[in-house]
């Protein structure tokens, strides 16, 4: 899918009367309004003279501190504020790096499917993206092997793995703790960068993160997180955890690219996580996220046709839902559209054109009853499209 | 000099005993930081669920159609808001813009001197820039026609042509009304697009607006703006206004490059301009920046040895002074550090070497009087400059 269809797809999807299970926006509206407006005012008050002007490209060394603070809590503890450099989201870390790294035609492997806006970045700098396979463990690491034998027989060199480990996007499934060395391991053997994208981590539905990959593998990987999910998402603040070197070229980078990242959001998160019980409504979160995906396993489970299969995702916001054979989820899109329930079809997450039979479910924006609803619709334009199917089949 | 050399330049700058010439800050703190404090509160309780969610990459169109009312301030009455894109200050614009128009190898022609961060992020796109020369009236139509006529020859395809025709940073000239149609017409023979960047308009001393290059050329210029200097640059809002095949593919690598901008910050800023007695504010930071040209225009023409030639600006922040020969502004930086002064070497805004003799001093943000003791300190670090070259000339 290209990217007016997916823009073309969320303007439809945002009508009131449609329930999207298409778009990844966070819950914002629970967060506690007041406290939020109070946290802005005071930094106007107490640093508006700081807030308000030019910083330094890296970010904020008070945030950078704090971001070190919250990195531990999945088991990063050697990460110093000189190796963090703050972002405009984790997307921009993620495009300051494919700039750094990547010239046109190198290759850059991340599971099938990945999320959709690294596709483009990766495209937008000319690389190739080649997939490796991803099952209810996550990443394959003989997936990841054979890929890079098979490239490293043809004569291409890899510049990076780019993965979302921990309830990816859109897959909503997590590497396991034994696959994780694992997928180091050969990476560093074959001298490629592993770039560990980590937006849902603390958002674990049993209360305990899951431990990153850059906890054990400080050399190897390039860590980027993301206040968008934990927070929110307007603030635009997210970072990376670079070694040295990297730091160093991100920091050019970003200077090239914004000159400064806005210091006024910078030290709003940051006065934020000082002065507000963040770790409880993390907790509120989580509560929030698991009811929904619940509702949506319940709903799954209750209305899906036989032949239908879908990942049971431990935290985040993601179901992947695989369809049974002969439904293409992009030609079945309209028809969802009109029966009131949008989602992303599974071609849009994919470089190489797989994907015809899945899709993406997203269950973190609508209420628990509405993703029921929601469900409920898509499951009756399955049925019907395999009514019409098995009508041509005979 | 290269990017780390101004940061560590940047950083003695900032030491309080030091009075800098160096830096480009506005002056936030004559903002009337109650009522920025009341106006991002207010964006949070009034639009909170808006304001902390993700966006558009295009930008909120509320604040966009306001951009469009900002620059009818400049003659520019035809802009619609689907041509606006919304950046993290010009800056990201002006990256993005790069990205989108400069392949390894093009040339990018821009004044000489130019914005220092302009240079770094043509080189980051491997773009080759060729000067220019300016001079009171601003960049020189002769001039361009012959280094446009000379790299025709050469059979080398000129891109762009990126000026800052108002108030230049570092030169503190302007581009007068006569030369800025030819200047136009000159690059719309050669098919060459025109990149006005234009920070600084809103601030003439004489308090009219110079007209925009734009506003007579909407096919041919695509104009950069920002907040930056007339509101505040740790907001990071600024943006382009394009021709609307450009602005599409604008948005499409801001898209790549951030997913959205800062809903937070946006509506902060549309809301403030709503609210808030802008034009009047203006006027006041207008007055308060003459004031500082006067003390620094008057300093300079008490204190400076013969053969010392300096810019007169009519509004900004900048005069580019010029030493007498055989003074060399970068070797003299270290002496004029220890006698607690700063400025930036002429030779950081070129990109082939020249500007030895020159200097870019910034009246923006100390007080008058601080101003006229940097520039008097400065004036007997040139002088001690000057005897030390006649004592070696004899």
């Amino acid at each position: 899918m290209i990217a007016s269809e997916v823009r073309a797809l969320f303007a439809v999807a945002s009508r009131p009367e449609i329930v999207s299970l298409a778009g990844g926006m966070p819950a914002v509206d629970a967060l506690p309004m007041d406290a939020v407006a109070a946290t802005v005012a005071e930094v106007v008050t107490l640093r508006g003279a700081v807030a308000l002007q030019y910083g330094s490209a890296q970010g904020d060394p008070g945030l950078r501190a704090r971001i070190c603070d919250v990195m531990a809590l999945e088991g990063i503890t050697d990460a110093h504020p000189d190796h963090v450099v703050v972002t405009a989201g984790s997307q921009q870390a993620l495009d300051l790096l494919t700039r750094v790294f990547i010239n046109p035609g190198d290759v850059v492997l991340t599971e099938g499917p990945t999320y959709v806006t690294a596709i483009n970045t990766f495209a937008a700098y000319q690389a190739r993206i080649v997939h490796v396979p991803l099952d209810t463990e996550g990443l394959s690491p003989a997936g990841l092997a054979e890929t890079l034998a098979r490239l490293a027989a043809a004569g291409v060199q890899v510049k990076m793995l780019y993965t979302v480990p921990t309830f990816q996007n859109p897959g909503g499934v997590t590497l396991s703790a034994a696959r994780r060395a694992e997928v180091v391991e050969i990476c560093r053997r074959a001298g490629v960068l592993v770039v560990e994208d980590n937006p849902y981590g603390l958002l674990a539905f049993d209360g305990e993160p899951v431990r990153a990959m850059r906890a054990d593998a400080p050399d190897d990987v390039v860590y980027l997180g993301s206040f968008s999910k934990t927070l929110a998402p307007g603030m635009r603040v997210g970072w990376a955890l670079a070694p040295p070197a990297v730091t160093a070229r991100l920091v050019l980078a970003a200077e090239s690219a914004v000159l400064s990242q806005s210091m006024f959001t910078q030290l709003a998160v940051d006065r934020y996580l000082e002065t507000q019980p963040w770790a409880q409504q993390l907790k509120g979160l989580r509560e929030l996220y698991r009811e929904r995906r619940d509702a949506m396993l319940d709903a799954l489970a209750e209305t899906m046709p036989d032949g239908a299969s879908w990942t049971r995702p431990d935290g985040g916001f993601f179901v992947w839902l695989t369809l049974p054979d002969g439904v293409d989820t992009k030609a079945m899109l309209p028809r969802a559209i009109a029966a009131r329930v949008a989602y992303v079809p599974g071609i849009g997450f994919y470089a190489d054109g797989s994907g015809r039979q899945a899709m993406r479910l997203s269950y973190c924006y609508p209420p628990p009853d509405r993703v029921r609803d929601g469900v409920g619709r898509l499951a009756r334009v399955v049925r019907a499209e395999l009514e019409l199917r098995d009508t041509f089949r005979t």
